[in-house]
């Protein structure tokens, strides 16, 4: 349900042209009075901030046994909440958080088909009604919407661009929040590290030029917000990892030399896990 | 090290009253031509825009086994930086944070003596020179800083404003930013609950007053970031926990027999942590 502010918005919006256009007009005429052209000149200002969508409304949530991190994005006028990774075991906690804010989830993203966790998805589709599922098309996985570079998911006013950022695995995506201030980079780039490149179609090469083309490109303020994190940390940012991740800081040549040396064991729920989340949505709980 | 930015709004504050009653005077005069009067508005608000200090650096760390929240604040501009309740074991992840981060770490503040691990105040005294810490004076713990309600701590243009909230222990305080967009509120409210009030001093009546007099007297957009949290939530709102904490939407004496009947084993760590933590920042590591 649309929101009175929302309303304002959608109504202020749509008279802007013509507003603009005559308080220009007023203020450069020569007959205005000074008091008068400025006294317009802090309503314009007002009526601008208006035409701003605020920013959108945002909480990171942790699921301890695998470290994953979830994001939940809304529009704060039009309630419309997108969910990045949601796991399996805290779809109940996200769901109250949900319900609680006064928020309509319309969208479940994931960055990739996951080899550690099993995604919530899948029950919060039985659980949510007409929410629609979305994965890059080259996962292999089902849902709703299937993703390629440069598409956009939108929540009210707000929306994610999709960057494919293969490398970890073939279907890997970086969503970016339309002002380019927000990037969730899921296994692509963590913070200081980033996914391993071992199983899953994983190419150290393609993963080096997904992260300097398509992530390294972004403003260098851009926070990063990884899928994962096994020290506390939260959040970096373009900048910071461009200057200090110890692997994507080195030639492609050393870094795929450490990528293929990490001896790393087999993730514990890769046999559950991946067969799951390839019916993403849809796999019976 | 200053800045430059920072030297350039050292100046103009310096200029600040004489430009802005200049401006006054200009736009209000009967002499003033429309088109400058503008002109000089919006010069004025580049102006003041300069006086605005930017939001202040800031980074949310965890500690899995205690389940501890540590906060990095900084000035961008001075670069001067604050911890909020580090913990020992993640002393080097913070420091080579705020290393990276081209920081100065000058204070470091505990929210209260903590009876479930060890601060990290002592270990980063002995590894920054100058670092002063600080903690209620009513906690009965050592630190070079005493503090008492209505101090305020500053780093570069920022501060926190200390408020007295007692009721897990005696010298519990709550940290908000000078701007009330963020408050620290230790073990005095959690995300959806609140600190025991079963040892330390514990008082439910005490704690109940604290969080209604001064959290919930804050704005309803102020952010609450809590000392921990057990099911990886990571931020709240004034407005949220007033509707939707569990205990604390009750009443007093409701309130009271919740705290009462918790039933909850002893802290593991509080025979060595809360030692430590009384001769704070000077205990041997």
């Amino acid at each position: 349900m649309q929101t009175e502010p929302f309303l304002l918005y959608k109504q202020l919006n749509r008279l802007k042209p013509a507003v603009s256009s005559a308080l220009r007009l007023w203020s450069s005429s020569p007959t205005a009075l000074p008091g008068l052209s400025l006294r317009y000149a802090a309503s314009a200002r007002l009526y601008s901030g208006l035409m701003e969508p605020a920013a959108p409304l945002f909480r990171q949530l942790f699921e301890s046994e695998s470290s994953t991190y979830t994001y939940l994005l809304a529009d704060p006028d039009t309630r419309e909440a997108v969910l990045i990774d949601p796991v399996l075991e805290t779809v109940d906690r996200d769901l109250q958080l949900i319900q609680q804010l006064g928020l309509n989830l319309t969208v479940a993203l994931n960055t990739h088909c996951h080899a550690d966790h099993i995604t919530g998805t899948g029950l919060l589709k039985k659980k949510v009604f007409g929410l629609k599922s979305g994965i890059s098309k080259h996962s292999g996985a089902a849902a709703d919407i299937q993703l390629s570079d440069g598409d956009c998911v939108t929540f009210g006013k707000h929306s994610l661009m999709v960057r494919e950022t293969p490398g970890h695995t073939d279907g890997c995506v970086t969503y970016v929040t339309g002002d380019q201030r927000m990037a969730f980079t899921g296994d692509a780039l963590l913070i200081r590290g980033c996914g391993r490149t071992d199983f899953q179609q994983g190419s150290p090469h393609r993963l080096y030029e997904s992260v300097h083309q398509k992530i390294f490109t972004l403003p260098g303020h851009c926070f990063i917000y990884p899928a994962h994190d096994y020290k506390g940390q939260t959040v970096s940012t373009v900048d910071e990892e461009k200057k200090f991740n110890p692997r994507l800081t080195k030639t492609v040549e050393e870094f795929v030399k450490i990528m293929d040396n990490l001896n790393l064991p087999k993730p514990k729920k890769i046999d559950i896990s991946v067969p799951a989340n390839l019916v993403c949505g849809l796999h019976d709980i």
